[in-house]
């Protein structure tokens, strides 16, 4: 068993240093680097309420904040060097601190823990990570409108069970994802709400016994709110979870997406081609375009589906008020948050390229008996009641399946043998008809379409959902 | 392989009656029955509104209307009759009207599709599972008041990491778990303004070619809005995803409180008791008295867990608009809102039995150094920086350690020998003044106690949060 | 709350009736009911050897033994009856048996536990469903070979990326599939033998203080080994989670099965027919042939993914021996075993019902380039080391692609201008050529197929893998 | 959207570069970077394979074979340089070889593709960090023996329900982790005998045109089989899933023991004392001792679950055969690998470390009727039936709790009170007699732990389960 002088801050209370083992496996500096710029941030705020509140001098308050910025700068410059020994970011910033501005250093851990500390940074990195995620969101919606506006006319087969359904315009089909991001960017923000309250001043678990301002805080920090319970502030790491959710049901979308581009752009779809950029070639088969873009956002989904499990996993049963388990907090939520990013900005990079082989989707749209449900609406109109309707049109597509041809290669006549109600104008229903009929709100009648689209861009605009 | 006659709406369509193994694994009604209710209503509203709107004879229309509601008084007094051929619960009350009122309720089925149809059921449904849901919670979290106003001058060890940290007032650390749930009521609010959303008028997936008004069926149902997409509509299980997810959060929460009533009432802690009418015995220990309800609610939090993952799984790249896939949605959901409820049901039960063995949990708070950081703070107080004066103590906590003393019970010149700046009154620290002095907002402070447990009272009256 | 006259074994022990909330929610008759006759099974060999250990009297043996053969009939006929008040299975068996047999009833509990005697039923249903797994998964795989020996001579396009890649026999498609499974099989025999271990005779958690014979109850019921340690025995659900890891992995298995032949079944791809016995239609699409039992069974995945992490979270930081956090076992263990067995059992029916469209897969096997490969290592045979060979070819592709033109449709002229290495015979080059041509073990060529069926069929036959 | 010059293998098939977004999402360079030695190892043997062949040129295979042993050596001194722009490791090394030896290496890919290559490095890795694994479980088991040993005399309560149940060794306890951890050896092995299978010789999904010698290359890299199926040898990524599920079973393993670390080492129970070299302090608490490294080891299951969750996820649904997606599974891989490996590690460093507080432990078992069980078999030895013995010491221990009372504290007439069965020697009953009472295979007598050690000691040295 390897030991090495402790260089911990509660060396003074162990006889015994700790085993490298132990500390290698409990170090979190790898990962709670990123923090950096959030813990030197809240350490300022505290520093300056401290000294404001009379807690320490006041000029040791003004060298702390000095010494802090001037360390701020340094990660931001990606000058900072980082010791692992001592374990995580808090103490090497405040050990940097040390070394610059003396014993005064010794005085900023008043009247917190680390454990209010490391809460209040998370959560400065969350509000953050969603700013980003609701920016690249708003980019991916934008980019959709965009190849909606483009392809506005374009129709396309709708499916249900993978199976042609009715015919659609191509812009209603991606409109769709416009709402599914949209919901998600209304989840990021109820999110943002509830991360929005600072934890600092709770103290190890109970308050501390300072006069401190936590209002003060707060309104430094741009903070909304202070949170009611110190055992909570410490303990409580819903909104990683939340975070966590969100991000699933976002990535859920864009695997969504992503399965529909790569069976789009399949030989036998051939609806589309996704920009070579964003296409991969192969090792051996020199023929080969493949949607490596599409597939990897799909599979990412995999990794903050896992993400969301590890985290409630982690909760599950833990006793108030702070556990080391918490610490397993950061590098799920870091990797989800990454993937999600990256995932969502390579989408929006990649959907503006995509090319709409209009002639194809269109063909596709006439065929598989796509007006079926059209011809039966038709003979309701005709006095019909539906159910009825249904079962005429389905035995005249037996019929012509078992014949191996189209509604529209029948004859008048043909039709008649299913039922009298069937006159000339049963002939003329086609895709384009077919589509503007369901001019109803949600529909997809060009019409819509045109308002929805109007809609979606006015929602972008104002930012609101 | 078996076969039998095709009692299908499609059977026109089909030269071959279906396999009875496919059958039995396809059919939904096992599960969906449940959506009964919902069913009746959405078909009522719908109808309504083709009558008005002239799309159906106005007489078929309120045949129709008379119809479902003899059927919807039957579902609920128990005797609607389910036939497992008719393969899901919405073919079932079809046929059952079409029984009642003849052809009329062949019109029905006009201006929708099972896609739109199932997709309000479902979110019928989840309407009333979140009422059921919220008033619960707000239950629980009055019973968590009640057993705090009772035990208000209650000391106990505060933990972190398991170890005694600092001594608490009980009632501070059951308020924290009133902000969990206060939490988790914000969530599934936020969850029901996405799911009050109508998706009916969808259609299959691309809208209806009738002139049909869905903000009529929306205000009879009780929606806020309608869906803006069609294929949105019938393709989303978003708000699935998000109850689970927000049950995921809840059941995290009631683990957390499970374990630590489980920890509580063993013989080593020994600080509460549970109600022998929510505990179990053993079938071969004649002394056992075990915290079943509380153990069954910790692991419960497994099954919502995985009902989370479930969903996200179905849901992962699934290609637009419906897909039978959409199906499994509904088995993990009810299992997820049944469990949620009955486990938050049977703790706010409990709860208000628990007796607190309030001289032990006191003794407890004033062993095991829990004082530690007093005496830090007070050589702040003298004017020792905090990280020095955390220091000392480590030392002196590991001098009293080595010896099996207590801090009190070392002499002014034991703590002395440790740092000139202690004085007689470090000797009248006391777990009670300690607890008084973190009187910061959020803090353990009977003052701060007080105060939040009266704004949590308001907030349950208010029912905001 | 609502409390009732205590019914439970331990009420002597208890001042207090259970609180009805608390019963309903810790009551387990509801699923654990399915376990009745591995109970009776159980307990039978249980009492022979009391009797035969001389610990009860034989009289009371023979008895119990009678009494409990009858509930045994009663079970298997659907004729006995449950109640809810008796909490669970084992103490409704135990009371019925007290009703026919009178005080002797009393002595079948000596010498055990409901700890150990659960864990006894629990593996001997998992012996049971094993087995179950193991047969189906067998005819699984025996259709499949069915299908592969009918469409021995079929050619499709082999798939990476979802982009067609090299040409392939759709035999050597299909059995990639039997590969699968025959790994599936191969875990849930290891899953099996570490099920193979009788638990009982490990009392509540220590043992039992009464002369025992435990390989004898061992051999009465077929167990191979008798467990090890009695903690570890009460409090392991190791095989729980095993045999639904091993479910997820063959659910797995099944989605990308499920999910080809939905593809495979699109009008694009147009590859086969599911036979309409398999089939769905729709409420209002009169023309839908849906793959509803493919789709299914892909969503059914997520059930089967959600009860493991269900088990999981159940078991994670579980301290020794059992808590009734165990009980959480078999809801999702049941579930999982029900989903998986339906799953297979339809698509074994399913799958020999498939009819190929060989003409179209030929056909599309031919187009888009799948001969690149072969044209590049034509040119490795002329002497060029590969990577600059797949350059060549990469280019000659680009220019074809460009022209909208085959490789099959360019002149030698023009395979020229790319490399002076091509010759008259890399015009020949055809689809046939190129799946003959890979004619290594495990490769596409009809002879290494044929082998590869003939190998697959012994090892079905011999039952090993 | 920026673009660089494509330096890609199939740049000549594009008419365009990369976008460096996508590059950079698709990129699996830093995490397949520590596929590199496998990539070597695996290389060397198919040039080898390729010369031995004739397929390319002796002197060709010997220069390839020399440069990747200098790449190799370079890989194991840490001094390979890796460029990002080269996507993964795969092309690093290719790319290397080209200048070392020059257009040789254009050779090296003959035969093969990067998705038969890619599948063999993992499963090499796979082979390697099983083995790793499995000596560290060894290593595990070996420590928890050797505490066995040394307390084997302890006596302390057995729990159930967290409830004290009966007495038990300290020893057996133990003893039920290592047959946890033995279970796991089983299911890792069991795992390796799927991984030891080599997928080289599939190509990119077909098999290959040349005439290879798959089995040469098997006994090259120590596999035992070769692939059945080249379709499923490219994409089937079962090993990495029951890699994960085993994971995921032993860290759930490793929860449960660090559980039982962290209660046993609380104040309220005091069982143990965990070495200083394995605890943390605190920030501002400065008598803290937290028990950190069995916490995190609690809370690392959730990354490892978490991880399994992933690649189901991943791999749900996916068609064959290669698809990108598949890209995902070495980082979940890796990460579960490591976190096992370190926490397995850092529990067989502490547990040696652990002092047991034997007289705590002792007391806690005489309290809290842990002999009540035993008072009833009492009866049953003097001819009461269980069932009634059992109610009769229910009351009798009612009674004792209900005056506050042990049952050694209660007098014979009192027993007697309850049934006139008991006589003097129930008097004697002692927690060592209770213990040495459970003398059956498997239970807790000090005779059968001691023969349950030899036979671990055994198991352990036979290296065979």
């Amino acid at each position: 068993m390897a030991k090495k002088k402790r260089s911990k801050v509660w060396a003074a209370r162990f006889g015994k240093a700790t085993d490298q083992q132990a500390e290698a496996f409990t170090a979190s500096i790898d990962i709670d680097r990123r923090l950096g710029r959030y813990d030197v941030a809240g350490s300022i705020a505290h520093a300056r309420m401290l000294a404001k509140q009379g807690i320490i001098p006041e000029e040791d308050g003004e060298a702390i904040v000095r010494g802090l910025e001037e360390i701020g700068e340094e990660i931001e410059a990606g000058r900072f060097e980082l010791s692992r020994e001592l374990e995580d970011i808090h103490m090497n910033i405040e050990a940097s601190l040390r070394e610059k501005i003396g014993p005064a250093a010794d005085r900023l851990h008043t009247a917190r823990s680390r454990n209010d500390q490391v809460a209040t940074d998370l959560r400065l990195y969350l509000k953050d990570a969603i700013a980003g995620v609701l920016a690249v969101l708003r980019r991916l919606q934008g980019a959709l409108l965009d190849v909606v506006e483009v392809n506005r006319r374009v129709i396309m087969p709708g499916y249900t069970h993978l199976q042609r359904a009715q015919p659609l315009l191509f812009a209603h089909h991606l409109l769709a994802y416009f709402e599914m991001f949209d919901r998600d960017v209304g989840r990021f923000q109820d999110c943002l709400r509830r991360v929005d309250v600072l934890p600092l001043g709770a103290g190890a678990l109970a308050g501390v016994p300072y006069p401190i301002d936590r209002e003060f805080v707060a309104r430094e920090l741009g903070f909304s709110r202070i949170s009611e319970n110190s055992l909570d502030a410490v303990s409580d790491r819903d909104c990683v979870v939340e975070f966590q959710a969100a991000a699933a049901l976002t990535m859920m979308h864009v695997s969504r997406l992503a399965e529909e581009l790569v069976l789009w752009s399949t030989a036998e779809f051939g609806f589309i081609q996704i920009d070579e950029a964003f296409a991969g070639g192969s090792s051996i088969m020199p023929q080969k375009r493949n949607p490596d873009v599409a597939e990897l956002a799909r599979a990412k989904t995999g990794r903050v589906y896992g993400n969301l499990m590890s985290m409630l996993t982690v909760l599950k049963g833990l006793p108030l008020a702070y556990c080391l388990d918490l610490q397993e907090d950061k590098s799920g939520l870091f990797d989800s948050a990454d993937t999600l990013l990256t995932a969502l900005e390579v989408m929006a990079a990649m959907v503006p390229g995509i090319r709409v082989n209009a002639e194809r989707t269109q063909a596709a749209a006439s065929e598989s008996y796509s007006l079926a449900t059209d011809v039966a609406d038709y003979l309701v109109r005709q006095g019909l009641p539906f159910r009825e309707a249904h079962g005429v049109v389905g035995q005249l597509v037996r019929y012509a399946d078992e014949r191996d041809r189209g509604l529209s290669e029948l004859s008048l006549e043909e039709y008649r043998r299913f039922s009298p109600l069937f006159d000339e104008d049963v002939l003329k229903l086609d895709v384009r008809a077919a589509i503007e009929a369901r001019d109803v709100p949600g529909g997809t009648s060009s019409r819509q379409v045109a308002a929805a689209l109007k809609r979606a861009r006015k929602r972008l605009e104002g930012g609101k959902r």
